[in-house]
């Protein structure tokens, strides 16, 4: 374990330190700080392994090995610290991920932030009607007038409103009551790379909400993936793009190759939703689904 | 460790399952399911130290020991889930909370609810000078009245503008955008009482925002005090009117009895802030300080 | 949200508290305590979700879409609590996991069980080759012999010692330094549904050392299955018994269905262990391999 | 919010990387890595605060303000990674802190490190009487001798136990079972400061056993005094040297002043061991108890 003497760095990232990358409307994402490297999952890797395997896995091996099994610790030791600035509507769903440190701006101690997400006219979504949490597709630009200019109203409103509470003594804690989600916050925000992971894989995904998909893939695509390019090339293939076959779509794929018939009958007795997740599993997977 | 063979139960909590404690205006706590009592902890710290302090310690005296030195780990064995109703802005300082489990309503799935937290005229609070975060007094009811007056019209603006968004078919994710802080959610909220005692004591402080303080300290009074008994009084003990003297303090405090004029010299050396909390303490202990 | 006002509870759970199932030679793990039920997990993914889902999924298709989705926080709704009895050498991988509540007994405050665990004759592995970190079949019984009867002289031997140290009064917390990692150990357990889940998805599988793999089995099919049955499938379908595909192992098999020779090459450019694996997937899906 | 662009670092720190500490006879401690310093918490604080307090502490202040008002999540922006040699003993106590990262020896893997934890004769501690888990001086010399013949002579004999079953071919996983806890292992560990220091507070505790405090001085004295200093000097000041004043003591305290009687009355009707710590409390301070 004969570490060189100087701290693990990367060149691509302390050239990126203190940048803002742009988000949104008036948001950013900018990289304060950072720990370790893909060297640095190698080393804790081995020390679990023992000198025995030096020998059997060169880096990139080892680190794909450790993603495909799951071998998930040697990845918290890198770390990463991330300065934000998003609106908090999104930040209420980017904090529920726990395993993180942060420090957010606080409107007890100081007067809010004055900008609120807006939103141009062509971007109103329209409701999904199938995912019920999900959007699809956008409104007409003519209504999407009609909708951002109440929207900008809404906020001269809401801002006005705070402002007058401040003006008259009313603490900041309790003015800012009326504040709208979109108004934008700031934090800092650190994380080991096994939970940012985790992070990327939920919120990169097409379920997750544009906003907040918006800033995991700058992070995951401008920082990550420079970071620690083998771990995230690693990512990118069990994680990100991989498939998950349950117990029975393996059964009826297996059962596919020597009697479709059956293999029908038996995908017939799945529930609605899991039979139509089984086609598009099929599908992605070119084999012949039972409505082909 | 013959425990008996039904689960651990406190009747006076079985008697509280599902019925909801009002807080703010349409706020709530309310029992859901629990886990243990004090007897739980007192079995767990047994294993831990084994049949030998069988004989020393009785209960009461065992946990009052575990809360005094800081022996946290048996007050984990005990688990408690309450279904709360929260404004967002209070929420916010809720989930900064990281070791429960929560599931929160959402408003990408289904219609926000239809409430937001109003302000009575005679309860907006004036921004303290000295604590940067804090307030301290209640404006006049005359402002009082024409700010709640603009509260409830912008309520109604908000509510009115994110009506008409889903009327004309935006998605729920992206119409929420824009509501106001002091909208009213729903959680299931499920922590161990460890993390509770740690929630409570920060969050029913005097320094606490007023709103937060209101539900922990119904938690605390209506619930835990009722769940389990004895923990609740070490809590207050050795916890919540519990005094922390620094290294310098307890010098001082020495010195005081032998040389008063010296110690004074010695807090004359102290930084203001810490010199004026030090004069707070001297205070709550009887003590004369250097400017009586 | 009315639940009934009892705790939810378990019939097949209530039967079983306090029961003891024995673990290998001298271990057990017995039922202490329980929180929830599938029901409860159903309940705060609807909190989640609002009304609008509740005519859409019933109870099994929500728990299954779940699991499939991997909205874990629903699960963390339940909680369970075990005493176990477990040699140190298993403690020391059990402990790995973080996210649970424990209290071990103390071997500074009481003096040590008197009871490590023994291996029968039949019972000594031998050294996988492939897997550096497996074993693969039994020694023969006549080795197997003078091994068992060397570990009973060493078990005496460093008992022996431990007791003389206790005899002429060494400190407890000094005098068991040379205790054997194959000294029992007991401990109160506790830890959520989900993480449980986790914990057993690791220690269930055939790369789990089989000590800790027979204490994972039993919690999971003696209790686990019989506490959330609905879970229980939901897991062995989508988790425990699911296959995960790479990227390049779903274009592999998207190019077999077309041109398979091609599929080859693209297989060929594989490291040796990856394509060793992709053999292994082709085989579980019927589908046929490259070297068949 | 200007930081530099480069990362932070601390002098002293990049010259002590890969330096090891010596502790016990054949452990150690390694700094390897790490990220933050005392200006980080600052900055990580003044986030939170806003610009408004930028005027009113300077960063000394503030980091004893922090600490004074158990602000803790300033603290974890500054993370540390340390390779420690340690006997598995004293590591199943230290893996109980949970909020650390680890990766620790595998001996599946790898042949288990052929040392263990030797004590020589003047080393041999006696069991403290009136603290159950301690110890309190030292066994005689002549006594200490045998017990450390004793103690190499089964060292010796489970070593070659040990490699008898290698020999054989017995598995690694299965051969290590009885080993002596006193046998060494290595891992790395990673922990955000907020973390370590609760790990320092308890750990450098004079209640905390002798070898695993012997690990936490030297961590806290020699590599984050130098690391955090005006961290380090808070974390003395309002944690370590600190002294906690329950209800009653304050309520005693405040009494002796007026009624010295009355006080004595009051601290009568208290548990024999409070009262006992209420001496010391008051004895720390410089005060009369009620048995002076």
């Amino acid at each position: 374990m004969g570490e060189s003497v100087t701290r693990p760095h990367v060149l691509a990232l302390d050239a990126m330190l203190g940048r803002s990358f742009p988000v949104l409307d008036d948001g950013f994402v900018r990289l304060v700080d950072y720990m370790g490297d893909d060297a640095a999952i190698v080393q804790a890797a081995r020390v679990s392994y023992g000198a025995g395997t030096k020998r059997v896995h060169k880096d990139r091996g080892l680190i794909r090995y450790l993603m495909r099994h799951s071998h998930t610790t040697p990845f918290e030791m890198c770390e990463i610290k991330l300065h934000v600035r998003v609106p908090m509507d999104t930040w209420r769903q980017w904090i529920r991920h726990r395993t993180a440190s942060v420090n957010e701006y606080s409107t007890r101690y100081s007067v809010a932030i004055d900008m609120a997400q807006h939103t141009p006219p062509d971007q109103w979504r329209i409701q999904a009607m199938r995912n019920r949490q999900g959007s699809s597709g956008n409104l007409s630009t003519d209504l999407g007038d009609r909708l951002s200019v109440a929207e900008s109203a809404l906020h001269s409103t809401a801002r006005r409103v705070y402002k007058a509470r401040l003006a008259v003594g009313v603490a900041r804690e309790q003015a800012r009551k009326d504040l709208p989600l979109s108004t934008y916050t700031e934090a800092y925000w650190k994380i080991n790379l096994h939970n940012l992971l985790h992070f990327l894989s939920l919120r990169m995904d097409e379920a997750a909400q544009q906003e907040i998909r918006a800033y995991a893939t700058i992070i995951g695509e401008e920082i990550v993936a420079k970071w620690v390019p083998l771990v995230w090339e690693a990512f990118l293939d069990y994680r990100l793009r991989a498939v998950r076959l349950s117990r029975i779509e393996v059964e009826i794929i297996k059962t596919l190759q020597v009697n479709p018939e059956e293999a029908c009958s038996l995908a017939a007795t799945m529930p609605v939703r899991e039979r139509e997740e089984l086609e598009t599993t099929l599908h992605a997977l070119g084999l012949k689904g039972c409505h082909d």
